[in-house]
């Protein structure tokens, strides 16, 4: 694989600099080498080079993008939208592998380099989606780096043989053990968790639980949590998403539940929700806790918002956390970036020699810009190869 | 002036349909009139027609757009972010005139056809910003139709000076007497407000008043603005704006809040701070209450976020009150068009016969996608004139 230069672009703090990229990784990052025969050489037109963005949260299996638009009308309850949603999948045909290929698509487009997705195991569609999107995880896997979570989205032990599919969901190739809502879906938490480890601890993998319940109930799910990532030695193996419980009143409750985080490493994914009270950004960041985010769903039968840029995701997290000076914009802008990679337990990730050559490259004079105006990725790189540009992929969506 | 049929468009309700336009009015809507001579057809592209959108609430004169990235490392008071201001206006050099256009460009890019813009009076700066708005609005007259109101930001009674300014500011232009927190920053609700509504009164204005206190205090506030809107006879002249004290935890002193708000007919602006207790958009339009949305300081001194989109407003507006079903979206974009208008009491608005040929053209299958997917404007026409395409303006910001 021949060399190549990534010329005139520009580091966070503003250093105009080069980088040199040799078998996909990051060789050196400095001033421009001397031309050398049969190098490559790729003119970044002075923007801002940052590290592929880093998509922690996503529904790849359950977007609606590309189909005709679904009006809807959908009651207001969790169930509500859990129900609905098994129905549409039927009654509008949202076949996993289309959908979720439109999607990373759409996110190549918008710079992000991996992708962490949860796909809905249950008794009604068995594997199908697992099957849907590991076929996309294959086919774009020179393109994007995706961790597939088996997430049990209808309930686990509620559902009898729904744990038997998780297993069948790992064993076909899913990355990552989900679960949710132990005492509002299941209504079992300790049941719950004990399966949802126990299968982690099976296949060495990593666990990742949707928390939507509120305050205190959330809480005591969350110290279960951390309960059984300490005693299973899983300390930086666990995300724990949403985790609105720690946007509660009580801020002294919330403050013992974030140094147990912090202690035994569980990382939490925030996407900034506008509407419910959320976790402080800052407070944790704060206490060391390692911040992730994503876009969660975007255009399905559950609202029609999101279009999987990571850099408006990073915004909306600003604007909900009142992140306003540039090192606090910086803060939501790490949680798409580095933070993303530590959740997701990234190897080789960021801008350093040594590291995977997925680069972002976007015109703004600084990072603060880049969150703030969004504007198009002139150019994504993937282990150093171009995979969007000016706001496109080259791949493209079925 | 010729007829102007504009052909191959949609309504909100999915009715194809062509507009007819005559003197810069919308003479007819249906079925595309046979061709006549000395007639110019515009082909809409089958794209989705709204009313032009209305931004209600903008500082145009502390914009930093265009201008070389400023790095925010302000502290988190209010007063921190006031006394910053008036410290970068000079050192910075951010002149009204020129910084208004840039915003007034951009807003037209996103198609607005209407703004209300704040604009700083001071005993510093005097009426040089309400100059340099008046003279952008002489410069876009065509494009753009602009309502500025004199705004105490710093303060009116506890900055001797500035009501005189206040005064001359009406004098020489501006349309709407504006207010500010009459407790939380003159210390002195009564004298605040009698003095802003006398003002009003004195030039037949309207009134237009930021009420950021929160809670119990902000309420006070807001029953002071409603006894004087009643006692003055003012109903349908007065807009409360961001009115964060109703999102409060009383709800059934907001439930007599908003009842006394429906009932003087006082209108209320939120753009909906993500981070702060907002009023709920589903009450107070049950409540019957006009409700109306802009984009607040864009790229300034305070904070780095915003690019005066209003279907990007409304989106926020839209997370931020959990609004997901369609009729729920088409209620914050109802904000950014019909309620705005309703606002800022808007002669002859909207998307039929008779009213001013204000139109955008978003390539959208319905109102909800316009708002979730934000596209670039296909076509924007002020009176009938096309004043940006394809997500571009025709004037050039200086």
């Amino acid at each position: 694989m021949p060399t190549t230069i990534l010329e005139d672009i520009r580091l966070a703090d503003g250093t105009p600099a080069a980088i040199t990229i040799r078998d996909g990784r990051i060789a050196a990052i400095g001033a421009p080498p001397p031309p050398s025969p049969g190098e490559e050489r790729i003119d970044g037109g002075g923007a801002l080079a940052l590290p592929g963005l880093v998509e922690a949260h996503a529904h790849l299996d359950k977007t609606l993008l590309g189909m005709k638009w679904y009006r809807n009308d959908v009651g207001p309850s969790l169930v509500d939208k859990i129900e609905n949603e098994r129905l549409q999948r039927r009654v509008l045909g949202i076949d996993p592998a289309r959908q979720s290929a439109r999607q990373v698509v759409l996110a190549l487009s918008k710079g992000s380099t991996h992708v962490r997705t949860h796909v809905d195991v249950d008794t009604e569609i068995g594997l199908s989606g697992i099957e849907g999107i590991l076929a996309t995880r294959e086919r774009f896997r020179d393109e994007v780096d995706m961790q597939v979570v088996a997430f049990p989205q209808s309930g686990m032990l509620v559902r009898p043989g729904t744990l038997e599919l998780m297993e069948a969901a790992m064993r076909a190739g899913a990355d990552v053990v989900g679960g949710l809502d132990p005492c509002a879906i299941d209504r079992d938490p300790r049941a719950h968790l004990d399966a949802v480890f126990a299968l982690a601890q099976k296949f060495g993998a990593p666990v990742d639980i949707h928390l939507h319940e509120p305050g205190e109930l959330g809480g005591f799910s969350m110290e279960l949590v951390v309960e059984r990532t300490r005693a299973l030695g899983m300390q930086g193996r666990v995300v724990v998403s949403h985790a609105f419980c720690l946007g509660m009143a009580d801020a002294a409750y919330v403050a013992r539940l974030v140094e147990q985080l912090a202690e035994a490493r569980v990382a939490i994914m925030s996407h900034g929700a506008p509407y419910r009270p959320v976790p402080s950004v800052r407070q944790l960041h704060d206490a060391g806790v390692v911040l992730c985010c994503g876009s969660d769903g975007i255009r399905d039968t559950w609202g029609p918002y999101g279009n999987a840029d990571m850099l408006e995701r990073a915004m909306i997290v600003g604007l909900r956390n009142n992140l306003r000076r540039d090192d606090e914009v910086e803060l939501a802008l790490d949680m798409v970036t580095h933070g993303g990679a530590r959740a997701m337990e990234l190897e080789g990730y960021g801008l350093a020699a040594g590291c995977h050559a997925d680069i972002v490259l976007v015109d703004a004079e600084a990072p603060a810009e880049a969150v703030a105006a969004r504007p198009p990725r002139r150019l994504v790189l993937k282990r150093g190869r171009v995979v969007a540009r000016d706001g496109r992929a080259l791949a493209t969506a079925p």
